[in-house]
């Protein structure tokens, strides 16, 4: 018996923005889920919570030729006609995997669908969610906070970053879902923490609720000020978030031996190649000994990072050192808008789409 | 009793590539010894080997606004009307510092002139000859090779590039000084070598005197397609001696997990900063988690590479499994031409100019 298996499919390769109705479709498909054979290994979950990633952005190009692609999870491009892939949680309803059986909560990667029928490579990655925690904490927070929501952070802080008391850290895209919890993070661990978001709720919400030492809204401020102002031992670690400009004017604040984290470039997604902004300083990276280093979070994934970024996490949820704000949304329908409204900067923290109750 | 002394100094600005009469002016100065004043841990040095090295063009430069300076060993300016400070192998002649004896050789920063009166911060930086190795070893290689020279490419290649055997490295600027020593240490460590100089004449030398497993001359390639074919495998390691559209290019051709040793931009230095290259690609970081990483040679001195360094080297020279080349130009006055000549890619390995006989 099929049952409804709505999926987001790319219609068009947006060239800039995305927008929701031009480049994606939601199509009214069906799964049947108990005719269906499995090859080995794989299984089929049902999606209970979508995490809205702005990687995924990355995944939505159209092949370039003079750009050599290489495998990693991020790079894999969606076709036209395919459906979207994100992180999420969900449930598994049918298994030919030994290490899931029908029953367990799981986070991985799945399509923006109701049902994702998941390969042996993917079905790799999953990890499982204990239920047992779930008397402590909220279901939704395994999509947008304590998988990779929380390590990408976590671990490429730690690990790059090297943070060390006394520091100053400054976070661009700070009241991003991963901003949000790298000026904790640093706190926590004894640094100045200095953080810019494109609103003035924004910048009150670091202030007054994070505690974070400085915050600016960029878009109002002259950055090479603020951060004189506010970075006047200069800059430390650099968390990039956003990339372009930012970079370069931040490069010249950056002290001899900083760390600069490259989580992410927000600000160069959505631009066609000729129109990315060219960065003119890299000279600076050898004349301070900078080390600007670059991570994708499922490499920590099975490390002894993950471990400790685990424990840590419970514990410090549980005492009340880590805030965190989530948005949900209800509704597969939705996933589009709220997939495209991430590049309008207007949300504080994750967005996360419900698609089925548990 | 007072002798020539004579010094290089700067006369303007260089704003592109410096001109040897119009930037530059060795001005007949005279120097009393014996009637010298020194301070705590002061020397005075008569310099015999003076390395001309393309860093120098680095302390050349008019402040500029909107720069923060961090003062590193390579960003402290040379002002007008100064004598040009380098490195070089030099006798110590008159000391009031207890680790130096007259007729000491030592190796240090100097200026660009028969003697100089060294300061106790730059006179702790110097480090002693010994006059035993000089049996085997010409003292014009301690200018060229065996200290900084050498440092440079094996400190930063090992701790930096972390080589692993098989991997495939691509050296730009690889008939430089430091490129060659790099295209050979790697070959020693059992890597694949891909080099790149901008004459068939350096080419020749890499492919057939080196044994490189590939060389281009890039001004007659196109470096994409060239990478293509002679990196099949991707790049692991990337030594970056010139940056600006290189860097961008090759970032392409990056593998997961490659490491990118910053060691120089050398098509950057002679740029005002708004015609620099702006490199547009730099997401390729986090994409492929690559980790790219400068120094300046100093941070290495007194840290166990450099012994290990000195004990590779001296064998790896004996062994004949380093070959080198140096082209010693004869006389102060012809210093400033030389420097200047660095920058027209004529020559192939490190410059040095002879000051005065030992
Ligand atoms: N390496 C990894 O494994 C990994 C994993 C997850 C995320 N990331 C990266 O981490 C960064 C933050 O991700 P997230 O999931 O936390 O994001 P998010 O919660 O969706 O927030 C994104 C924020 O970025 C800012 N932004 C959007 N467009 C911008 C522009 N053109 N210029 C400057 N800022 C812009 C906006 O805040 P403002 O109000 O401040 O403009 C927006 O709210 C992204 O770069 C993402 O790609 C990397
Ligand atoms: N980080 C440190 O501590 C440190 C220490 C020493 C040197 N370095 C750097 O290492 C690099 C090599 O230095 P070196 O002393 O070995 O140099 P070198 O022997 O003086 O050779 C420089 C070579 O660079 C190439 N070149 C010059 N202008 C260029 C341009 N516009 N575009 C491309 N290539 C150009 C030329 O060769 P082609 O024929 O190939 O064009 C030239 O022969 C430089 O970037 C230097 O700043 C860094």
């Amino acid at each position: 018996m099929a049952v409804s298996n709505k999926g987001l499919i790319l219609k068009e390769y947006p060239k800039g923005l995305p927008n929701a109705d031009k480049h994606f479709e939601l199509v009214p498909r069906t799964i049947d889920i108990k005719n269906l054979n499995l090859g080995e290994n794989e299984i089929v979950v049902k999606n209970i919570y979508l995490s809205l990633d702005p990687y995924v952005r990355f995944t939505l190009r159209e092949p370039e030729p003079e750009y050599v692609s290489v495998d990693t999870l991020l790079e894999k491009r969606v076709s036209i006609g395919q459906v979207i892939i994100g992180v999420g949680v969900s449930e598994v309803v049918k298994t030919n995997n030994p290490n899931f059986k029908v029953g367990d909560l799981v986070y991985g990667p799945v399509g923006w669908e109701e049902y994702s029928h998941i390969k042996s490579d993917f079905a790799a990655i999953f990890s499982p969610i204990n239920k047992e925690s779930l008397k402590d904490i909220p279901l939704s927070y395994y999509a947008s906070l304590l998988k990779m929501g929380g390590l990408t952070p976590y671990a490429s802080l730690i690990s790059i970053g090297k943070p060390k008391k006394g520091e100053t850290i400054y976070v661009s895209a700070a009241a991003s879902a991963i901003g949000l919890l790298v000026g904790q993070i640093a706190k926590i661990k004894g640094l100045k923490v200095v953080g810019s978001a494109g609103s003035d709720e924004k910048v009150d919400y670091l202030l007054n609720e994070l505690k974070f030492d400085a915050a600016f809204n960029y878009k109002k401020t002259d950055l090479n000020k603020a951060l004189s102002e506010y970075c006047p031992n200069g800059i430390d670690i650099y968390y990039e978030n956003v990339g372009g400009q930012t970079l370069e004017t931040v490069l010249n604040h950056c002290n001899q031996f900083s760390r600069i984290v490259v989580c992410g470039m927000i600000s160069q997604y959505n631009l066609p190649f000729n129109e990315k902004y060219g960065v003119k300083n890299l000279e600076i990276i050898f004349l301070r000994s900078i080390t600007m280093q670059g991570f994708i979070v499922s490499q920590y994934l099975g490390t002894d990072i993950q471990n400790e970024f685990e424990k840590d996490f419970t514990e410090w949820i549980k005492a009340g050192k880590i805030v965190y704000r989530e948005k949900v949304i209800d509704g597969i329908e939705n996933i589009a808008e709220g997939f495209v409204n991430l590049f309008d900067g207007r949300n504080i923290g994750r967005t996360i789409v419900k698609v089925s109750d548990y």
